[in-house]
């Protein structure tokens, strides 16, 4: 399979081997992201050829990952505001594009699926995988599998007031994102720092700034948690992206808040991703295969 | 089958016919809930009898549902503070008291599994599905089937700070259960209301306070519902229970406010449940019919 993860900033394509239960990634290219859906689908096409050309063994098919609403029935991407496009056929384009038979996904629930099948999820039928990075977004495990739900925990109201890029105010990500704690800390001290990943540096160092940043995000995080504990009871919520680098320093004080908000609720066991970066490429290769299985 | 629904106050049993895809109660009998698994288990026994000795045909399954926490795959109620239980195996004891093969579930899931298999949830395959009577509750249907997440929708915070019964504060529930209506109409006015249809006949005759009341819970109601569109995207939210009898008095309000909240969600539609107060007992014999299909 060749899988293609089209992200904000940059696309990741991979050379990609393995059967239903697992993949690896052999090989691998990045170029950054144009917007627009036929830019996006010419620049898959070139990757797509060059890992074909590259790769020793005939390429079944490709898996294809986008963000924004998706919609995996029909193949489309149904709009991105970052990425410039509205209900635009992706599946139908790419495999025009490159002759192969082509799986569509989200994003977020593609790395689900390969934290699901072989990360930090693979014991658990009710979880909720959530990286978090320039966003916050969620894939929802029910029942044992990925949900087709949209799983926005980073735009649920936590009572913050604070305004948020999606039009409303109290957003999770608004506190929590890994872009919103290093733009707050900035805001808040006029120092720069290039991530939240500074900013738990200068927590672990004694910096009140970065304790009061870092204590807002947990606590914003905490309460998007207790409303996903309350609709979905999941076992566990796998935290993933930028933002779990922190480990400890991220786990630690959000368990403690959890444990003091809350009641009846079942208390999710926080977990760190154990895919990384390549989980939507992975992710997108699952897709491949089981797009192939069910042929 | 013999079809029976405990509830808070009073439990319904019924004799039921029919086939996987829709139901009905041919036979009904009710009596008081008496606390305790034991004494709900007895109690049931004898409707079971009652009903047993009144049926033309041989009866051959139970379908037992109670609120609280339910594990359907254990058959246990794993918890009720109102009805006093924990970890209590219910189908285990029901089979054994009335040599009956019994199918277990939880009140809100089988209603909904009712309204999804023969009420006004049958053509969709992403919905909420909300009984508001004494408290609120919601059986998620998700990707065509109904989830065995807890779908505590009526204990999510939204910010409105009264406290609720269950130890947080700012549940929907607080302001939005029927129960939560008139015990807050009683409480600004002094006047005594039967419950939460009082209140809506006193907001048609153009009472202020009736109005507020009403206002504060359909503000409440819309902003649960903004966080269940984030997280699962339903295409229809299915009201129930004592307060959908109040008809467009909820549902024209509610939508209005979903309207002015709603961004990026999906904007659900609202409807009304058609089965009302059986929902709970069609929707056990409809589990009955599923486990004698699958033996």
């Amino acid at each position: 399979m060749i899988a293609v993860d089209v992200g904000g900033t940059g696309t990741k394509a991979a050379l990609v081997t393995g059967g239903p239960g697992g993949v690896v990634a052999v090989k691998q290219q990045r170029r950054a992201t144009r917007p627009g859906g036929d830019a996006v689908v010419e620049d898959v096409a070139l990757l797509v050829d060059e890992l074909r050309t590259a790769s020793e063994h005939p390429v079944d098919a490709i898996g294809l990952v986008v963000p924004g609403i998706v919609d995996e029935a029909t193949g489309t991407g149904v709009y991105s505001a970052n990425l410039g496009w509205a209900d635009y056929p992706f599946r139908d384009r790419i495999e025009a594009a490159t002759g192969l038979p082509a799986a569509f996904g989200h994003d977020v629930r593609a790395g689900g699926l390969a934290e699901l099948r072989q990360g930090n999820a693979r014991d658990l039928t009710d979880a909720v995988i959530m990286p978090i990075g320039t966003g916050i977004a969620a894939a929802l495990v029910l029942d044992g599998r990925i949900s087709s739900a949209p799983g926005e925990v980073g735009h649920v109201n936590v009572g913050h007031g604070d305004p948020c890029g999606c039009g409303q105010t109290g957003c999770v990500e608004a506190r929590a994102s890994s872009a919103a704690i290093a733009r707050r800390y900035t805001e808040r001290t006029n120092r720069h720092v290039t991530g939240a990943v500074d900013v738990a540096r200068l927590l672990t160092e004694g910096d009140v700034d970065a304790a009061e940043v870092w204590r807002e995000a947990v606590d914003a995080l905490a309460k998007g948690i207790l409303l996903v504990a309350a609709l979905l009871g999941p076992r566990a919520v796998v935290l993933g992206g930028g933002l779990a680098l922190a480990g400890p320093k991220l786990t630690d004080p959000l368990g403690g808040r959890l444990d003091e908000l809350i009641t009846f609720q079942r208390r999710p066991e926080l977990r760190l991703a154990a895919l990384g970066d390549e989980a939507g490429c992975l992710g997108a290769a699952l897709l491949a295969i089981d797009m192939l299985e069910e042929r």
